[in-house]
């Protein structure tokens, strides 16, 4: 194994482990030395990596929408729709989308919130964005604003969700949220063609 | 001063010490022992009241609905509406709804989320069902379950206010949330009277 390739195995180890860690006992509870442990790596090469828990956390919740490529179908409005059902799907099973969720929240009240919701509000923007250039929004809609609305009602919905059923309910309630949510976003044009339950969900790998 | 009332006086002063160590620490971090010095109140007066730090977060929790008395004007949606920029205005200074957030925030990765959103969805659910019955929402609309996604989604527009402003823009994303979402919920007549911006709104006492 080349040199580059092990550096990148090994980054990968230490945040699937800081996941883990955090997913288990919590950010603030969550050590370094649990994570290294579990990583299964030496402690430089941990550092080498990552400076701090924190500098850990922030590549947790940078990283955790890589996995997630929306598709790109005619209806961008419906992209949106299933991109965040599939999201959903994999808030129940994926620890690196777990553990972002549970440090966004735990900093919340600290001085320097650790915010995920920027790379969400990014993707949704962009779809939003091209849904209004294809006469799918209502006017007046500003795909910027409506995307950071949206993200902050789904964190809220899966909140809730995790606190209520352990996420069992979450595709429900994102079903809710858009059904709820798209008769003030979408032109009577495209409502009638959408579906807030998602079409075909792909797993993500 | 009678005995009964001194209980009381005791009780509201363990209530208002345990919000302020929590809002100031976290609801982990928090412990009986700062809660009990800082009440001015001996430890047995505490427990007499709450056994554990569980029940005294449950307190927290159950009571901070207490001071919201939502007006009862013609129209019910509007009184939601004003009802929850009163909310968002007490949320930037009210310690015990802040420890409430928190609590909530913090417990919901637990075995046993305390969780507010019950007090909450029932006052609304009782405003959307009167507004309902008024003929004021959308046919097929419930109440319940729009009150339960409107519960959610202001959770998460107020932590990501909190993460974002320190709660400083919470107002303008109150009614960012009513503009999306009063369109799948109001009946035409009843839109285009409601102001999402709330009417006058009264500081709680």
């Amino acid at each position: 194994m080349v040199k580059q390739e092990r550096a990148v195995r090994t980054r990968r180890a230490v945040l699937e482990a800081a996941a883990h860690v955090i997913g288990t006992r919590g950010y603030q509870a969550a050590t370094m030395a649990e994570i290294i442990q579990r990583a299964g790596v030496t402690k430089g090469a941990v550092y080498f990596h990552f400076t701090s828990k924190d500098a850990l956390a922030r590549a947790v919740i940078t990283e955790q929408t890589d996995p997630f490529l929306p598709q790109v179908s005619e209806s961008r409005l419906q992209d949106a729709i299933d991109f965040t059902h599939q999201v959903a799907l994999a808030l129940r099973s994926d620890p690196l989308l777990q553990a972002g969720t549970r440090i966004a929240v735990e900093t919340t009240f600290s001085e320097n919130p650790l915010v995920p919701y920027q790379a969400w509000t990014d993707i949704i923007t962009t779809m939003f964005t091209e849904a209004r250039d294809n006469g799918e929004l209502l006017p007046g809609v500003a795909p910027d604003r409506a995307a950071e609305f949206f993200v902050a009602a789904y964190m809220g919905v899966q909140l809730f969700s995790r606190a209520a059923t352990n996420r069992a309910d979450l595709p429900e309630r994102v079903t809710a949220l858009w059904k709820h949510t798209l008769p003030g976003l979408a032109s009577p044009g495209a409502l009638s063609h959408l579906d807030p339950h998602g079409r075909c969900v792909k797993v993500p790998v």
